[in-house]
């Protein structure tokens, strides 16, 4: 994907509202924002240039990838050689003064990212630079500084373009085909490790649809283990799944980038839920509908958190909601500090473009968990939900999803060879 | 695993070898090595004391999992709550001074990692702290003072216990049941993502044995792009395999934090191997002997990648072999400049204790690529693979593997349901 317009557009507005000569980051995430590119290795040096230029100093491995998915201007160098020991922050400075020069950036504060927070794997090994692009500016030239420009990157990276969230839809449609095959692979008497495995190869077999790079990363929670989901990281473990089990499926897929936080909780081969598990269903369903009418542009997020709250403390459910109701989600995979922050004290102000997650649950201790995690678009109409089971057309845009749009789902047995 | 006393002896001769008052990280790979336990968001503080003591401040939702797998002092903390918005990165200010002041730690240097490196992903999404460090130890004492020990911590990461070393063992046998699974999943007619899916559902299976944790990432590149794989990271394709190709599986699995790097080749298919297709795997299968001849501790790195370099270059495929022998893995998973080197320019010498990859090579372009990719510790009596497929016992030891020790493999049609 070129970097659009309306980013390209965005990116300048913010560095003429500041006194920036320029952005730059070796983070795969900002290299993103900033270029179209996700780098693999995380070994990219992006910068934007007040002019509106994207340049990009690329790993030569990666210069094919690179030009297939963004039209910014790339530099390949090469971070190793057979005939000299080096490394990429050391092989990184020579072009980066080349390009500053040709750039005549001889002076000034260049925005980038500093501060701590959370990144999405691009591969299994990736660089890391902690803070040496403060050192790789200083020694490109004594009168560059590289400031923080955290704040406006979250902000930036909160709003999407249009071409941007229908990368993150597509994304999102692409772990909806794992979620078919979770229908197939639960069913009493397997292990959740092999049921997580089932759905990550029927996830793989269709990840590139589109994209150049994907992956889907699929947890399975079942039983008491789907209570514990309401801790910060989903983990699959080898329980054996019992039939009426809860079991909560919850995946981050990604695609070239753009990534995506989704779970759905199934209920293992029973024709009818208990009673109490009913009650569940109901009560997440009533939040996620009373939530997702309240997203608008202007709106405040922690309305939405308010809303989805006030359905599960009348049900009953206050102390088991023990989670904001959302964050951010798209440039970053599983980040409550991403920007819109959907939580109780959040002074965040929904935007047209902006990506979350919506996710009431409601986690018995010991006894089991469900929770029915959706990414959604603020649109000028409301909430867009991107991620629909059931891809009618028309559904993603109904502002009331209507109180048992699939919850959760029975799961049937299925014979496996 | 607890941090054992060999591990606990060696940072503690480093600690008095330095300056140093402690080290302390917040990076997962090094809060691995400090503590034992492997953190899973990257949200842990790791200190370790002159005395020897490893406390490290976890998560709350972290705290089982560590407990599970070390016995170092382990203090919860809350990275998030529902009653105020806060990040990581402030919620871990009041923990740390309360153990610095009960460490009666107020003044000094204390070790830390802040150069640029390569980190190995513990979860989809992880904290980057980047140069924070040092602002979280200023706010914890005035006199306090983080210090760069990127060189100590890469020299403690190059030599690993013997317990340490059963642990990557143990991972790369996790990974040989993966490439069990691809000689079946390997067949003409069938796309290079759906074999990746196989290998890793059959793996994912097996991925909790004897650890808390455990993935593996495989990548299947064929016929031409099997050439491509030469490039500093693995990608596969939708490419249809084709019968005589080559398919090259690599693989990064990793338990509990101690990764390995594997690679074998396949001929897709056929009974007779091409005789060029021979003559590589000869090549190959030569060049590896005589790298793991030269493995002892004192021997130069440089001098074990000359001996394969040499194997190869007198088989007319020295252009072809066009990274260097290897570099460290375990601590690291695709890190070229982990220790030791095995790089023509290395100054590094081989230690007992090292483990690291060896991948001898040949890529031809458009055409094809073989790699043979073992995990190799050295050991006092010479190099110990860890990676043999047979799993015979005694032949992990033997310093001459023979010269046709599966270098590559045919791979026979499986039906599929």
């Amino acid at each position: 994907m070129a970097i659009d317009s309306l980013r390209r557009n965005s990116i300048v507005e913010t560095l003429k509202r500041s006194d920036l000569a320029a952005m730059a980051s070796l983070s795969a995430t900002e290299v993103l924002l900033l270029t179209g590119y996700w780098p693999v290795l995380g070994q990219s040096l992006a910068v934007f240039s007040r002019e509106g230029e994207s340049y990009c100093i690329v790993p030569e491995d990666e210069l094919e990838l690179a030009k297939k998915t963004s039209d910014a201007e790339f530099i390949p160098y090469k971070p190793a050689t057979l005939e000299k020991l080096t490394s990429p922050a050391a092989a990184l400075i020579q072009p980066t003064r080349e390009l500053f020069s040709r750039l005549k950036l001889s002076s000034g504060d260049v925005g980038t990212d500093l501060d701590a927070g959370m990144t999405a794997m691009a591969y299994q090994s990736v660089s890391r630079f902690r803070a040496t692009v403060v050192s790789l500016l200083a020694s490109v030239g004594a009168d560059l500084r590289a400031v923080s420009a955290d704040g406006l990157l979250a902000r930036l990276k909160s709003v999407k373009t249009p071409i941007e969230i229908d990368r993150i839809r597509h994304a999102s449609k692409l772990a909806l085909k794992g979620f078919k095959e979770a229908s197939e692979a639960i069913a009493a008497g397997r292990r959740e490790d092999e049921v997580a495995a089932d759905i990550e190869a029927a996830f793989s077999c269709i990840a590139h649809d589109g994209f150049e790079r994907g992956r889907g990363y699929f947890f399975c929670m079942s039983g008491p283990n789907s209570a514990k989901a309401a801790g910060a990281y989903a983990r699959t473990r080898r329980r054996v799944l019992e039939q009426g089990d809860l079991a909560m499926i919850h995946a981050n897929t990604v695609g070239d980038g753009y990534w995506t936080d989704i779970t759905r909780t199934f209920v293992v081969e029973v024709k009818r839920p208990t009673q109490q598990q009913q009650h569940m269903e109901g009560a997440i369903a009533e939040a996620r509908s009373a939530a997702l009418r309240q997203v608008a542009p202007g709106i405040q997020a922690r309305e939405v958190d308010a809303a989805a709250r006030a359905v599960l403390v009348r049900h009953g459910f206050g102390a088991e909601f023990s989670h904001p109701t959302g964050h951010g989600v798209g440039f970053a995979a599983a980040d409550p500090n991403a920007l819109p922050r959907i939580h109780p004290k959040s002074p965040d102000i929904l935007k047209a473009g902006m990506t979350f997650n919506i996710e009431p649950a409601i986690y018995c201790d010991g006894i089991g968990g469900m929770r029915h995690c959706d990414m959604v678009a603020c649109s000028a109409s409301g909430a867009d939900v991107l991620s629909n089971l059931t891809e009618t057309l028309n559904e993603a845009r109904v502002p009331d999803y209507g109180s048992r749009a699939e919850p959760f789902h029975r799961a049937h047995r299925r014979t496996r060879g």
